[in-house]
């Protein structure tokens, strides 16, 4: 069950009403969205009339919900969050574009791309400081000094940036360098005390890629167990899942995103053309795709020299190739479809 | 190999070609398409730089090409094909839409039907006379009364419908009928003498829907064998595949539209937004989707009262939200994307 | 619902029982196994407790059986079946080896092969007269030339013969030469009218193998529809389902074998360990694995000259090859199991 | 390329051919075995004869191998390894048998269910001190207390155990209360930090369970990076993939481990036939298929009151059924395999 508080209910209605509220269930969790509060109720203890009663006497209570979900906190409620980046939006009504190279080489190329993409209508950077490989001998990336490497770049260009991390240590570090989100890999999706320091901080939005092949109901529970120690700024990127086919690097579940939003989740879903399709030919038709579907933006890999790139070169654009897909394939659906740049 | 004939070819030409280019083969196809004459090397004898020089030499003939698909007369060429159901075109910069129920019941029903989609917008009217079912205790349609019923709707709307069709019998049914298009359904994409029969006749198109787990390799041979048999105008409907996910019926894999279409074949390809999402609310999404990745149409369930249809009744429009559809999520996006409707 | 008759009921005994329950349904199958006959009453239309009463009153009525799946005369009850090909048992206990070339190319080829796999310890001959297959390019067989072939071998050798259907002429064909086992491959597994076709013949034994990707409910009601028709002597092969790997040519899901077996299904089933792994070497670790989940049999490609076969070279033993699988791996397995060969 | 010592060569042999190998490349991993040393070069800068020539002059190296799979030290190789638990060998010729209970509750139950286990054949007890879970409302087990409930078992019983590790911290507790074995789960295969604390310490055993979806060459590249931080004795653990069946909780990849242990790793394969299934009526045919692939053994759930687990009570054999498992289906067919208990 969860409690939602008016958009003016004060610390002092938050304080009174989890107070009130403990006695009946085993712990109360304190959620807060850009807009609203909610306290969600884990392992209630009392009949939900009860529950009910007692919040509808609480000052600064809006409604209650009962969720039969195994999700509560990021499950879908009346009203979709607007999730942010720095100062970004991500939700209902805009389509947010996050551009940048996979993994960062130099200062120099990563000013480079960021001007551009910054140019094209792009609002926040991508770049990992490292990367999650599943072979040892692969490129994992340049580590803090791409980090020190972001910091420079944003307080140049203004971009708020995201970057990816792989441990509670990344978690630090990524902050200490005023990383604006980070990234749960695919690969690090079921890592409950990676998600759990995520939730425990306050400073960045987070963002959950799908795991390989993840069910919508086991990509929520990563995002709730975030919500859980306290942070709801979350963002849930779909990059596609493993089938059978061999044309695409994975299968785009394009369907993911209007099912996540319209029903099961309050959260923004963004789509990752670059790494479900793995090529860069078919990034446009992926963007379009998920502005078809509303998607609350896309994440892409954009690279000045993609054969120089330390990994995925294949996939990335160049920057004119992205300026390209902004004026060509994004731009002119926005209006159409009720959306605007974020 | 495949010989491109100039659109200029005459019959004495192709038939000229045909001769002199049967020494280094096996077998020479002849493959009528709607503006262009092609003829498939089957299996050649001699080298391919000798075949070259031969056929560059006949009269008629625009340019060889080396194809190494396992599919040779439905790959990719410098053009793609523009396939017509009765007088409606399928192909680069059109946008089809085909409405209607999925079984027919009554007369009155289809009519009602067939009324208010092609008003809405919709060029061709589908309704199968009867269903492929696995389950043999499920409701399979009403036979030859449907394909009557057909007929006389299309006499009174104009409209070119489309037909499924089980068993060499039912192609030849349904060609008594006047069908413009004859569709295999997912559970006969594998079934060769159906696929023989339909590359037979010339009278109607041909509409192949993806297997439950198709590869596009499989897909595409299936669309090869019916154009060896002699019929090329093929229209392939993605439909989804199956997959680990529950929330939708199948997993529509929208980017085999843009793979498809870009990369292996000359064909158009549709989307089936019903038959692949088996959820009525979902329905806009995916076709907004399909839209997004220039798939050729869409092929949309639309039932009058779909409480009471046959089969599939969850996943069928009424025909206002069918109207709703074209007004709200085709139209706006056609002009942005470059598109018209068919 | 089901009524399952006594060993001992006479045919107007059966005779009366139908007619006695037509009142109280659309329709009743009779469904005569090897043992037992069994009515299925299709779409019932009186309460479940007065059928039951009804059926209580009949002579030669053993029991009812309230059948909850969508299948019903193939679904599982007290006694699994025991199904026959010639007079070589599939069933509890025993363990049926099927073994011959995957297609037929000459008499001394299959004349070598069957005296060989017979000396081993094959109770069946496999050997199709026409292949599917899904490419037109590639060999379908030597057609009816083929059953030629096979009907004088089995003349020479005493063995009953499986072969495959595509086609209700095949079905025709295949029962004019004598053939023991008519056989519906993964790509024909949904092919209504072929069921149908199958079902109606009562000379020969049916197998299904299971679809490309089709669940077990989709394989069950394939034998329904076949049962539906008269003829409940069906068996089914397991091969393997579609899946992300590439090591073998299909995932082979050993655990369907047990869970039809104790479950779900009445009817034996069988392992193919060569179109399964598509691999010789993995052919002995698939046979044991299907031994070990107690399958009914296992079904073996074996070629004199594998890399001469028409098709699958890669997948077929040699017949000394197939000896050793028989003494090292089958063999010494039955005892401690509890099967003994058929 | 890697460099395999004989089993005579001595640390200072070792530490010779790694200085004169290290020129040729950009590292030398030192792998120890139970019996042999292997030197992986990754990165080599060298031509491959050069490095053979190299090698073959150096005291204590028996032969090189070129290996071209993204894995090295892992490779299958001549000769199988034989890793140990404790000193319970897993390898060619034996079949061990780890029990007990998914998580632990008492050491009541513990203590009970590790001394009847050891009676029926059990080798290794397996209990875990928490649980990754993916919903963040589950039971995650009693943390340290169940380590120090194991320490205690150990010494009463005597048996080696196998503990979950989640991160880094659990490695180092796990061994500090003397874990022989420790087990990376399903959901942290990818976990690359985690897979390096485990690489870095000699202590204990390492087992690698299969991603949900991983491929073998992932799952391999997980194994390759604990090997490369030092530590080879590695035992992989198939428990099923994710398809789109719903019978069982995962699909059983049974012939992974006759593809793993015969063409792919040095490294023994044991099947999960608990957590494969989920449930317990299939343990007895998962395990004799595990025996007919040669699996190296079988990990089996066992509760004595499986109701009152905290989680999986489904899947858990109760200690009597656990015996009848070893006495009916495990022994009968070991001897008839070539294989002994471990």
């Amino acid at each position: 069950m969860i409690v939602v508080m008016t958009p003016e209910a004060t610390s002092g209605d938050i304080e009174g009403a989890k107070k009130a509220l403990k006695p009946h269930c085993r712990q109360v969790h304190v959620s807060r969205g850009a807009d609203i509060t909610v306290l969600g109720l884990i392992s209630i203890t009392s009949e939900p009339d009860i529950i009910e009663a007692v919040a509808s006497r609480l000052r600064g209570v809006e409604r209650t919900e009962r969720i039969s979900h195994p999700y509560k906190l990021v499950a879908a409620r009346a009203d979709r969050s607007t999730v942010y980046i720095g100062e970004i939006p991500f939700g209902p009504g805009t389509f947010g574009v996050i551009a940048g190279p996979c993994a960062i080489d130099t200062k120099e190329n990563l000013l480079n791309v960021a001007r551009r993409v910054q140019a094209a209508g792009a609002a926040v950077l991508r770049g990992d400081h490292h990367k999650a490989r599943t072979s040892p001998y692969e490129n994992e990336g340049l580590g803090e000094e791409a980090l020190q490497i972001q910091a420079e770049v944003k307080q140049i260009t203004g971009m708020p940036f995201v970057v990816d991390v792989l441990s509670v240590e990344d978690v630090e570090l990524a902050l200490a360098y005023g990383a604006d989100c980070l990234r749960v890999g695919t690969r690090y999706m079921y890592t409950a005390h990676l998600l759990e320091a995520l939730g425990r901080q306050q400073q960045a939005t987070i963002m959950i890629k799908r795991g390989f092949s993840a069910t919508l109901t086991e990509w929520l529970l990563a995002a709730e167990r975030v919500a859980m120690n306290g942070n709801s700024s979350i963002i849930l990127v779909e990059r596609g899942v493993r089938s059978f086919g061999t044309e695409t690097r994975n299968l785009l579940d394009i369907m993911a995103v209007p099912v996540l939003q319209r029903r099961l989740t309050c959260l923004p879903v963004l789509v990752d053309p670059s790494h479900s399709t793995g090529d860069r030919d078919l990034v446009p038709d992926a963007t379009r795709a998920a502005l078809g579907v509303k998607a609350a933006g896309v994440i892409v890999d954009v690279h000045p020299s993609p054969e120089d790139a330390f990994v995925d070169g294949r996939q990335a654009l160049l920057p004119e190739e992205f300026a390209a897909l902004m004026e060509v394939d994004v731009k002119p659906l926005l209006g159409p479809l009720g959306l605007k740049l974020s």
